[in-house]
């Protein structure tokens, strides 16, 4: 068995799913960038237009029977919370979905693996790789299954945070500490710049990151920082 | 057997579909203004926030296996095309739905049994009832017998037009002539004002239509001149 099958059976333990075709699975963690330097390779683009109505329908439906006393107009708001760019994120973390990626080596070199929208896009096509493989009734239980605590915090009106906005919620709900974002140095060349950032909480170091963006270095330094209160270091 | 009764069996056989649960049709054609009248009863509200999903999800999945070709940007405008109110509206004409609406008697008295917006949520709630009855498959199938005139003219580009854009589109195409809307009188309290219209191409009158609104009329007005010059009267 080969490197690549041993990954994507890794993943298919990970997602509770076997298919009965490896290829859709296999597509769904293909990016565009990888396809582009091969000939007639598919790539996840097309799943991810239709994961996305696979989505919007099985959260639609649940929203349906399981409020029957919510209008239509409060159902959007609350599906709009759960359908979202944040959400699928959370979920391709859970599955560490950046490590299944087939992407090209500039993609790779410049974070890709780490992008939330690269990401949150191939949450989609996994779930259209699963409607296609065995329709409709496999992918809302993944979907359910995954979804159930982003579920949750939307019914409760919580919407799916990016890491920089949890982090000073949680530090402001407990103090007035003060959070600040420092560079600490950026190399390369500026097609391909990677930048370093610290994250202080009143002057104390709480989390490092790096990424292609100030943004992304930022973000990954408040992904470190929230571990580390979360944990009471 | 009673008037209703007879009603929905008579939309049963137009849409050919027989329900397991003659509520869930009878609750798609039930309009809010006649629930909030009577205790109780459901109404289509709900149905189409549900039905409108399944229509995403069915032309998402025609599209995606039909046209292996095209990529995710150019199947979103397609769709676009397909899933609209005119398109719904369409489909509401073609079965005649208002007759079939239970809606208050102010609902009706302005018009509502033609009224664009309720017609084509109307389609939508349909669309639920059909899937809540039998799931996905038997809602797919109706959706794709019906809109596959739509789905044809959507991929040839053309947008499913409303009657006065394809009354002027029709008419110019095969000649200058000059279209005009002219107000003939309106009648009634403001509130509940009725205007009546005509509409004339080379000052030759071709068509009336009245409504509760100018635009109302006017589009009711096309419709009729639309029918007499496809006759070639």
């Amino acid at each position: 068995m080969n490197n690549r099958n041993t990954l994507l059976n890794e993943l298919q333990e990970k997602i509770n799913y076997k298919f009965k075709n490896i290829e859709f699975l296999n597509t769904s963690v293909t990016h565009s960038s990888y396809a582009k330097q091969k000939n007639n390779i598919k790539y996840n683009e097309r799943l991810e237009f239709l994961g996305d109505s696979v989505l919007q329908l099985t959260i639609t439906e649940y929203l349906f029977v399981n409020f029957k006393n919510k209008k239509e107009g409060e159902l959007t708001k609350i599906r709009a919370l759960i359908v979202c760019e944040n959400s699928l994120y959370e979920v391709a973390l859970k599955f560490d979905l950046g490590k299944y990626l087939l992407m090209s080596k500039g993609e790779e070199q410049t974070g890709g693996r780490e992008r939330v929208s690269i990401l949150a896009d191939t949450v989609e096509a996994l779930i259209a790789a699963i409607y296609l493989d065995q329709g409709l009734n496999p992918s809302k239980n993944f979907i359910l299954n995954n979804f159930d605590e982003i579920i949750t915090k939307s019914l409760n009106n919580k919407i799916i945070l990016d890491y920089k906005t949890r982090l000073q919620e949680l530090i402001q709900k407990n103090s007035n500490k003060e959070i600040t974002y420092k560079l600490v140095k950026h190399e390369g060349p500026p097609h391909k710049r990677k930048f370093y950032v610290k994250v202080l909480v009143n002057e104390i170091e709480f989390g490092n990151g790096y990424g292609y963006s100030k943004k992304e270095a930022e973000k990954q330094a408040a992904k470190e920082a929230l571990r580390r209160y979360e944990n009471g270091e």
